[in-house]
């Protein structure tokens, strides 16, 4: 026998809490929605558990999750230590064959494997993927803004996202990396973001969501009192040249999926504890929400 | 475009209640659970949307809910306007012909028809039954502790419980009141505590839960301090001798229910605001719970 | 060992008449039947029984009943019992809040119980229902044809059926009783005719049936022997003026009803022995048939 | 508009015949019932029709029926036209090589041809079959009573009844007629009473008919008073010896079948107008029943 | 333990045959394939088995195969025994009613019931069947080119193949012989080369066999060495005035399917043995394809 | 129109080929089959693709394909490359963490994603695995036969092939290689001849087949002639201290399937041309069958 220990005062805030979720939890249930994963997220041993904490709750109250990531700063190390110099036209990766194979080998050998172990401990049934699997996606070579042959880069021109509603049907969860075939027996470089919002948009997904390392977007860089709640994609497409490198390629992808479907896109602090859970179940969220 | 104000402090509130309700979500999604409605939740026209508004977000998360009432201060009423005087016999009420035929009245036709209105307008899909439908509940009669003729008072003798899972299974909320055909033509008056408990038992129901006027059971009556939180059934069983006269019916019914196999019984005050929401959803609960 | 002894005379008139209705048994077999039920079918002891064994005959072939009532002597004789006087306007019953609660509690409370009690024992999974049940009915106030206020008189302004359907696909036998939410809180008194019009349009009923004291309508009232077997909505509406009280608003819902598309509407008297039988398995019928 | 004309008289009388059927009718839908075709029946151009328009309407409340037949005249005829003289063995036709041709091309060629577009056009969905479908019988060589030679003449050792099963279930009538194949290439002429009654147990029929020349069986044969309505398997064995020669292998079939698990046989007059359907759907019946 | 002997040229001429069939295999699973049989495939003693062989073989590996039958020399014969001489117009048997007779005694008593007992014993699970069946083949009487009375010859005027569907569905496989009913009573005598093309159309089947005498269609009749392998359906058309009397039909019926949606009409030589498992699975065939 | 050029010796040749290899087709047909690739089938760019038609003809016609495949060699030479120099114990890799994360990036991220392609490119819907997807494999470490510390070696403890058996009902081929999570946050490095044996018996599966640089067991290594074509798992027990140390870790586990129900295991030279169709559809096979 025990006895009773909660306040009115703590059963009035909790109450208050639930009656906010559990709309929210109903109305997400059976909906896909895509977790673009970096920054302390995918890499750091204290927070990645959580996150895959957060990810296990979501799942549990019937959110369909497919997880994108890349791997930068992996891939710059890896390609250093086998003596290649890492260089980058307007953001993008040049990818010599010789770096395509670092690339697949840390994103697919290390990260993606290394990642899905962790999905799996907090509960998740998680199953890796590359863009070849099945042939999920179809790529073509880019160039860079000014012509520049930048190797092996991809761009994504076509998702067959059948494999990925197989897995979601029957309770699982896809990790895709961001690496792919050429359509010649060889590989192709992509970027993360792009990746995530190609597959958001192929299946018809709720919610794209850019876990980082920023707590959202600022309307003034530098001023945290102006980060923003809420905006249009309109209003995202101006301040594009205003952001900085790492956010841009998120906002032009967030504005490609939210023209093509996605109803919501979202820019969180990954390293912010139950910054997901808060996004998606509370009025208010946490980061920046993108609505179509 | 907005700008964000959940603070560090309350976000970190809220995320504490989601992780810790989610669990529970998760787990309830599918249960059934059978809640007896008495007291002002029943009646007050304050909280009796409130208590539906609760149910509604249960429902909505995918618990099956059955709902059973009673009535007695309002049958108490339309006795006396009819000019019978209430009369009680260890706690049963003594019903002669004319008094069953005020009882139907008052349970079938007014709080039942008045309570199916009231959870309908809280998004409920709502179905009136008395134990005549599709011969729902099978009763004999039940004389007094001390053989007195209690006239058409009756105890639950079988529940064919195939019409309540072929509404729930469609979605819809059954609301049971207590009385049932006797078998030859007539009715009879239960106990709805006794009611509830029978019908948790035949649904294999995961909980059972009695919304009251009173915060639970406590261990010295008078004493709010002492409220209990979570007892065994033998514990109940040996309080019981100490009960008031209402709660005894309870508490009688609840050990009937957790020894036949419904894992858990819960005593909570209906006035109290999301008193429902808290105990399904948080780890301490508010009121009282008894398992098995 | 036993002898025959069917003549065959006997075997000729019985083979007549199974050839006669066992297409009739086999074109009804899935179809929908809506039996609004009153006069001595609702209430005499000796007679309900037995309209009861006949639906659950009609059921036993595969029809799918649904069973429509309202009570009206029964409310006058409560109210009279509680002080109040009855009155009408129009053929509508003048009905105040105090009126209204004596209508639901009479209605729900004690006939609608009986009547789903009776028809369990004839062998039927009867389910008892008021308008308010997954809010089946929505309904309008009503006024008198020269504007008079008639208090809590209502008309159905739309139907839910799927409760009924899904009742009706699980072998259940829907028992409706004329009261209504009126989208406030409180309830409105319908006219059970009509309402019963009301539920055979929206389930695409394939026939529409009054049981009550009369054989049919006449063409010389008064003269048995003018008794008209079967006519068209526009002869019926013709004939609306020359009809008794009684009579008009089930002719007015039948012309309503059969404008709507339900084929046929029948008028039978349910004191005659197995008229439901006769109506609907032979080819000349024993009551008056309307069809469109 | 049209006046009744249904007198009280005949409509208590039709009444009555409807109570009767009724509860047979659905105590019929879904079973399987073997019919054996014999006599006027078979081959009457005036009676085949109404056999066929009785089975159609017992087809269309419901029940699965299995037809059987043979055709002793008409094989006859056929075998004095081919200048083969009939001959018989204690009622078994002594079947040669030559014989054996003649016998299935009149019954395989001829009468199931025929009888299966008679019941077509009463309504039927009928498929002629013989025992070689799908291996349907696997028979042996029958030998007389005193060990004669009787040539190609066989008994039934296994139903493969999926074939029916899979045609009943698609709404279809199998029309069986009584030839088999031997296993080496050849085929077997079978008694076709016989025949119905190994199928009827195969399937775990509710009914066995035998539509004959004949009334029933009578307890002092040519005393048509004497007509037995009712009588138990070991009576009807008792009864064998004082059988006339066609009756005595239906009795034997029957007596089989019953001791096999075939509830109820029944011997009836198929020149009689509607025989089938006053045995099954009156509690009498016409003919004679034998019940285990 | 057993030594290896398999060459490495075998090896290499077996998995040259493998990889050439294993397509075709995969592309003909669950097509349906009606096939004609005729000359000696239907009636030599040793060559039917063969054929039977093979269908079983083809069945195996998930074709669905409709065999359809004639039978003239037989008839023929049977017609002779009993007194009446042959007689054709433009290749049609002129067919009076006592020849009709003969011809489904012949058709569905001997030849179609052989041929499911021989179907069987290859492991198929054969059903015979007439055009009777569950109306399969609806029919009018076909007159001369001249305008001759040719008695009881019909052609197909539609076709309800569900009955084929049906059988199809579940494993069994069709043998259908060319008769059918004429509407009134009676029976007429098809064509079996265009029944054959009248139910391939109505199956939307992937091919239509016939199994004849012959290789094929020679490009100069008589010289071996011109057998054609494939053609199109208007140079066959432009040959059919070439072409022997016997193959007339089959071309004709040939031109009408492929116009129709047949996609493939073969002609093969049913006593070469295999004949049809190398046109099916072969690149080359071995007969004539005719490819619309 | 093309004229016929297939002589009848050829056709003879086919159709016995065809009539050996059709009932193993329907035999397999559904039935799992786990293939091993090692050697030239994975490495060499002339025989991959071979290897991957013959696999997609298989999957074609019905079968369930799992491929399992590890790549010492290029593990070798990747370390080599960053500096480690391999060394085995009793014929296991010694793995210290720099080596495990060598051989994850090798086998996950280059030798899979490379198979995946080139199996997608042969019409097949691969999809890579490691023992983490899903927690596939539990694995144990494993120290050497004498008890040497391995490192990062392990054995598989259990295998949940629930997600083996999703893509394959959903027609996916499952492409794993033989890396498993430890259960504390690292991967363990597996033998791959023994993972496929794992999987098998997991599965239930139909067959285990080695594809291999060598034609099969050879009664004596080094004489061609004595290539054994089938032996018994206890004849195979017998030779394991006889094999190459290459065939050693291939026979104990193939002993060790066959003894837990997987009923038979082949060794092929998956150099050879169409050697899997060869050992699959011909009576003699190409290389050496062990059968339980």
């Amino acid at each position: 026998m025990s006895l009773t220990s909660l306040s009115t005062r703590e059963a009035t805030a909790k109450a208050a809490v639930l009656v906010e979720a559990l709309p929210y939890i109903r109305a997400h249930a059976g909906k896909t929605v895509v977790v673009k994963l970096g920054g302390a997220a995918l890499v750091d041993e204290l927070v990645a558990p959580k996150v895959a904490g957060d990810l296990a709750l979501l799942s549990s109250v019937g959110m369909r999750l497919v997880v994108v990531h890349g791997g930068g700063p992996q891939v710059s190390e890896a390609m250093r230590a086998a003596g290649i110099e890492p260089a980058f036209v307007g953001g993008l990766r040049v990818t010599d064959d010789a770096a395509m194979e670092v690339v697949r080998r840390v994103l697919a050998g290390s990260i993606n494997s290394d990642l899905v172990g962790t999905l799996c401990v907090a509960g998740l049934r998680a199953v890796g993927l590359t863009g070849a699997d099945a042939a999920l996606l179809t790529c073509g070579r880019r160039i860079g803004a000014n012509g520049e042959d930048l190797g092996r880069v991809g761009s994504v021109l076509e998702t067959r996202s059948q494999l990925l509603t197989d897995l979601l049907d029957h309770g699982y969860t896809p990790v895709l990396t961001s690496i792919a075939p050429d359509g010649e027996g060889g590989f192709l470089n992509l970027n993360a973001d792009a990746a995530a919002a190609a597959v958001a948009c192929s299946l018809g997904a709720a919610k794209l969501v850019y876990l980082t390392n920023v707590a959202g977007l600022y309307q003034d860089l530098g001023n945290e009192g102006s980060l923003i709640s809420q905006l249009t994609p309109s209003e995202l497409e101006t301040m594009i040249p205003t952001l900085s490198a790492g956010m841009r390629p998120k906002a032009e992808a967030a504005v490609t999926a939210l023209r093509r479907g996605v109803p919501k896109v979202h820019v969180l602090d990954g390293g912010v504890e139950h910054a997901l859970l808060l996004e998606v179940f509370t009025d208010e969220g946490i980061g920046t929400q993108v609505m179509a």
